[in-house]
């Protein structure tokens, strides 16, 4: 093995800027130790003013051990004037969306990775009906939340349409944040007043 | 009626940095065109690479028309090294905790104005936990997303302890992203593949 064949294996290695070697790596330990897949993530959150308030996101627990990202990660949400708010950060509920679509492209570049497909461009928007009514009080008959999503993506690559349409549909078949918000999951609420 | 009497009248309508006026005059702007309440929200991505892609949240759909954020806000989405990416955002998952507390918090302040408490603090985390044997297709009876969220306030104001929890329970009972995230939403996926 020369070095140019090295290279050459290194490169075919990196994907969509995915190290498949490294996920498949991970893959393999996984299996040998499924515990270390167990994770808990967080977000904190200090209230501001009116319906300005301020999240962080830093440390999680994952693979044995208490961890924290590179960097503390601080979101502004907000609600616009139109709702009587002050416009310091989309609404929360506009997060949602966010992580939504989020989800599915990072799953995107990971399985395409794997199955050998380069991709040169994923542009997504997605979009959320919603009658305020339901949250306002007015209509007992409207939900809270929204009535439906929208995903809309645009996906270009070296393979055929049907194949890129294949990555998505996988992408969705193992999505966390698809599964949660199409499927729901519990959510307990504890109340400290010190 | 002086001056004085005036600027006490004004002060009172505003607690919590919530105009209570403005509130309740959009809650009855609200009944007489209920129609005003229909809003899409949106968010867009572009992938980077690998794991890492940007969000943008701008515009929007409300009260009869298009609209805009003040500015737009972008947010980067990644998964940390110990999952396979560059950790230059946090992962969509987080995102979703961020967006959860963000309502509940946003919630709880109009309805404190409301209901004419004055809050002095409010803290809450948000903790999910996941396992990862789901999304990596190691284990099929592991769901993709979150076995179970908590979400633990921390809440100060001028009120008895337990009407600070009603005030909460009242958010929880007209949250947006909780009733998604507990309890689902359809997600329609569209894939152009020019």
């Amino acid at each position: 093995m020369t070095t140019t064949d090295t290279t050459a294996e290194v490169d075919d290695s990196i994907r969509n800027g995915v190290d498949t070697r490294t996920l498949f790596a991970t893959l393999d330990a996984v299996k040998q130790a499924p515990q270390a897949a167990m994770f808990q993530f967080r977000a904190h959150n200090q209230w501001v003013s009116g319906t300005h308030n301020r999240g962080t996101i830093d440390d999680y627990f994952g693979v044995g051990e208490e961890r924290a990202h590179e960097r503390s990660f601080v979101f502004d949400a907000d609600h616009p004037a139109v709702l009587v708010g002050t416009d310091h950060g989309p609404t929360p509920a506009e997060f949602l969306l966010h992580a939504l679509a989020a989800c599915l492209t990072a799953g995107l570049a990971n399985i395409a990775a794997a199955r050998k497909v380069k991709l040169t461009e994923v542009r997504s928007t997605v979009t959320g009906d919603i009658d305020l009514n339901g949250i306002l009080g007015l209509d007992p008959e409207v939900r809270n939340g929204y009535q439906q999503l929208t995903v809309h993506f645009t996906v270009k690559g070296d393979a055929p349409a049907e194949k890129l349409r294949e990555l998505v549909e996988q992408s969705r078949a193992r999505s966390a944040v698809y599964d949660v918000i199409t499927n729901g999951v519990p959510v307990t609420i504890e109340v400290d007043t010190p």
